[in-house]
C-alpha cells in the first residue's frame, strides 16, 4: 500500500504498472489463433471519405430545442467518451439562436466599418489569402454545466452534464491585423459582432479583448470550418464564454459604447446574490471534470483503473489538477498529460486503485493566475439561484460497491 | 519594396498589411444590406452529428488500387485544402494491403508474448483502464512523394503529390509500459508486430526504438480510433515510415531477430544506387510541401498572397523553413505558426507579393538535429532508379504569368 498518495486508491503515476497485472487479461473469451471473418477475406477498400466504426458510434447528448423553435437549440459532446483534448469537429457542441444557416460563401461579404478611417469589405476569398494564426483552444458555453446548480442531482453522463464544452485547433486572421488595417478611432472602444443567421447573433466585445487575442476563424481542426460552427467564417475569442464568438460573422462595427443587444441584456448577463446584474462578465472560469470513471459508467472489475478528465481556464494556461477520491477528505496531484497553453484544455491522469470500496471522485483545477475551482457551494454562492450562467463548482462522481458511477452532490 | 526579404517578392512577415489594401475587396458582387435567405428564415436544428457545409465538401484524392484487388490500395489527403496543422479523421490518408476489416472489439485479444517472462493477454476494454499519453504526430507513408520520382512532372496538386503525410493527436498506451510488464528477455532485440488484417501485416521493430517511442494508440483527436485507421488498436511509432505503425494490432512478439517478412524484404526495403539495399530505415526524412499556392491552382488577382505549407522530420522538431520564390536563388525564412515538437508537422508561413511575374516556389526545411531538406537530385542520388520510398527531395511550384500553379521540376 505504499504506492498510495492519498486516501481511497489514489497511486503514485508510477503504481499502474507494478499492480496492473491483478485485473488485466479477465473477461476475455476469445480463444487465441482461432480466424475472425476479418482474418478470412479482404475488407473494404480505400475510399473518399473516412467513416467510424460500426462498434464506436459516438453520437452527441442533450439534443434539445426551444418547445416553439427547436432551432434555437444545444448538443453536446460525448466527453466520457473520447480521450486526449481534441474533439472531433463532428461532435463539436453546438448553440443555435435559429438554427444554422448553410451560407454560399460567394454570397457572403464580411466588413469592418463604423468608427473606422477606412471601411474594409471583404469576399471570402480575400480572406483566405491573409496571414493565418494556428492555435489550439477551447470553447464553452456560458451555460456550460448548470444542470449542476438544480436543486437536486442529475443522473447524467460527464458529456451531458458538462458537454458544452469542446476543444480545437483553430486557424484564422487575428482581428488585430484587421482592425489595425481598418485603423480605428479614438472614440471607439467597442468591437460590435454581427452574425448572419436569421437570429442576427450580436455581441459586443471590448476593443482591448478583441485586440488581444481575438481571432476571425475560417479553418478547425485543419478543415475549413463546417457551418454548425459559422462557416464560412466566425468571431473566435479564446477563453471567454462561447457566446461571443459569433458565428456567421459578417460585420464587425466599431463604435464607443457596446449595443447592450438581447443576447447581452435579456441572456448572457449574470444575476448576482445581492440582487444586482453583471454585465461582459465574458471571461470563463478555471473548471475541470473527470470524464472517466464518470456518470453513468459501470466499473467491471475491481483492480486499477485510470482517472482521467479535461481541466481548462478562461484566464490562462492549467497549472495544477488535484484528484480526490474520498469525497475531498486528501487529494493528490495529477499527471497533466498534454501541454498547457492559454485557453486550451488538458488532459490530467492519477492512478487508481478500487477494490469495491464506495469512492466519491473529485478534481479541482488551478490556473496559472491562481484561481482555483471553488467547491459547488462556493460557486453557487455568488449568483441567484435564478442564475445559470458560469457555474464551475466541483464535480462529485460518486462510486457504488457494485460499480455504479453517478453525480451526487456533497 | 524595402519590405522585400529576398527575390521574387517575398516578403518581411510584418509586410502584410501594409501592402494588403492594394488586392483586397476586389471582386465581391454582394449589394451589403441585402438578405441572403439563410437570414430571413431558420437554418437546421442541432443534431447527433455535425457535416461539412456543401460548399465544402474536401475529399482523399488518388483513391487507387492494386489492378488484381482494389482492397490493396491508397487514399490521400488534401493538403491543398487544409490549414493548421491536423488532419480531420475523414481525410487522414490511408494504405490497406487487404482492406479495412471491420473488428468487432468484443472479439478482439491483443497478446504480448515470445521471448518474455510472462506472456499478457488483453481484451479491448483490459487496455482501456491502462494509463494513456497523448501526442500529435504526424504519419507518413515511406512511399509518399514518390511520384516526384519519375521522370517527368506530373500535373496534380500537393495532396495528390505529398498527401500519404497526415497529422492527428494520438492517444494510447506507452509501449515500454506493456513491454515492462511482460519482462523482456536479454536475448530479445526485435519486436514483431502482427496485425489482424486478412494480410496479416507483420513488421519488425528494434527494441530500443519500440521503448523508445513506440505506443498501442487507442484515439485518434480525440475520438476512437476508425477502422481505417487500425480499429480498435493500432502501434504507432511516431517519425517512422507508416507500414511499422501496425493496424489492427493482435500481436507483439519478442524475438532475437526480425521476422523478414514479406512487407519488409520484398517491399519497403529500400534499393541503393550502389546496388545494395537497405533494410530497416524506418525513420522518415526532414521534409515540406508548400500548400499555398500549390500544384493546379490559379491565383486569380495580383497583390500580396501567404505562401504556407507543412514541414515535418522523423529524427526530431523542426528548426527552420526557408522559402525561395525565384527557384533557389534567394531564400527567406518563413514563420513557424505552430509549436514545433518532435516529430509533428508544423505549420510555416510568408508573405509573398505577385505583381503577375513569372515565380518558381521552394521550401526547405531544417529539423533539430541539423538535417536539411535536399535538392531533387540530391534525394534521387542516393536510391536507385527502381526505388520509391523515402523521397524527400525539395518540390517545386512554377507560378506562370496567368496565375496558374504546376509542379515543374529543377
Amino acid at each position: 500500500m505504499s504506492d498510495e498518495v492519498a486516501g481511497g486508491g489514489l497511486l503514485h503515476r508510477r503504481a499502474f504498472l507494478r499492480a496492473a497485472g491483478a485485473g488485466m487479461g479477465g473477461g476475455l473469451m476469445i480463444p487465441v489463433g482461432a480466424l475472425e471473418p476479418w482474418q478470412m477475406r479482404p475488407g473494404r477498400p480505400p475510399s473518399e471519405e473516412g467513416l467510424p466504426s460500426v462498434y464506436a458510434q459516438l453520437k452527441r447528448e442533450q439534443i434539445t430545442g426551444h418547445a416553439f423553435g427547436p432551432e434555437a437549440g444545444v448538443s453536446s459532446t460525448p466527453l466520457q467518451q473520447l480521450n486526449g483534448t481534441m474533439t472531433p469537429n463532428r461532435l463539436h457542441f453546438e448553440r443555435h439562436h435559429s438554427g444554422i444557416p448553410e451560407i454560399d460563401p460567394a454570397r457572403h461579404a464580411f466588413r469592418v466599418y463604423g468608427a473606422v478611417e477606412k471601411p474594409l469589405l471583404f469576399s471570402y476569398e480575400d480572406l483566405l489569402a491573409y496571414p493565418l494564426q494556428t492555435h489550439t483552444f477551447f470553447l464553452e458555453c456560458s451555460g456550460n454545466s448548470y444542470r449542476n446548480s438544480l436543486p437536486s442531482p442529475q443522473d447524467l453522463t460527464a458529456g451531458s452534464l458538462h458537454g458544452l464544452l469542446s476543444s480545437a485547433e483553430w486557424t484564422g486572421i487575428p482581428l488585430h491585423y484587421l482592425l489595425g488595417e481598418a485603423g480605428v478611432h479614438r472614440t471607439a472602444h467597442w468591437v460590435i459582432a454581427e452574425g448572419a443567421d436569421a437570429a442576427g447573433m450580436t455581441r459586443s466585445i471590448p476593443l482591448t479583448l478583441a485586440l488581444e487575442r481575438a481571432m476571425l476563424a475560417l479553418y478547425q481542426n485543419g478543415e475549413p470550418i463546417r457551418p454548425e460552427q459559422g462557416y464560412p467564417m466566425r468571431l473566435f475569442v479564446p477563453g471567454c464564454e462561447g457566446n461571443i464568438s459569433v458565428k456567421w460573422l459578417q460585420g464587425l462595427k466599431l463604435q464607443p459604447t457596446p449595443a447592450y443587444s438581447r443576447e447581452e441584456t435579456s441572456k448572457y448577463t449574470d444575476l448576482l446574490n445581492n440582487g444586482k446584474a453583471e454585465m461582459f462578465s465574458l471571461e470563463m472560469e478555471v473548471k475541470s471534470v473527470i470524464t472517466s470513471p464518470s456518470g453513468r459508467m459501470q466499473l467491471r472489475r475491481k483492480g486499477v483503473y485510470e482517472i482521467s478528465g479535461l481541466a481548462w481556464s478562461g484566464a490562462s494556461e492549467i497549472r495544477k489538477v488535484e484528484v480526490s477520491a474520498d469525497a475531498g477528505r486528501s487529494w493528490a496531484e495529477a499527471v497533466l498529460q498534454s501541454e498547457t497553453r492559454p485557453y486550451a484544455a488538458t488532459r490530467f491522469r492519477i492512478p487508481w486503485r478500487w477494490e469495491g470500496q464506495p469512492a466519491v471522485l473529485h478534481s479541482r483545477a488551478s490556473d496559472a493566475k491562481g484561481n482555483i475551482q471553488p467547491e459547488r457551494d462556493a460557486a453557487l454562492a455568488r449568483y441567484s439561484p435564478a442564475g445559470f450562467y458560469h457555474y464551475n463548482g466541483i464535480q462529485s462522481w460518486q462510486v457504488r460497491e457494485d460499480g455504479r458511477v453517478s453525480n451526487v452532490y456533497p
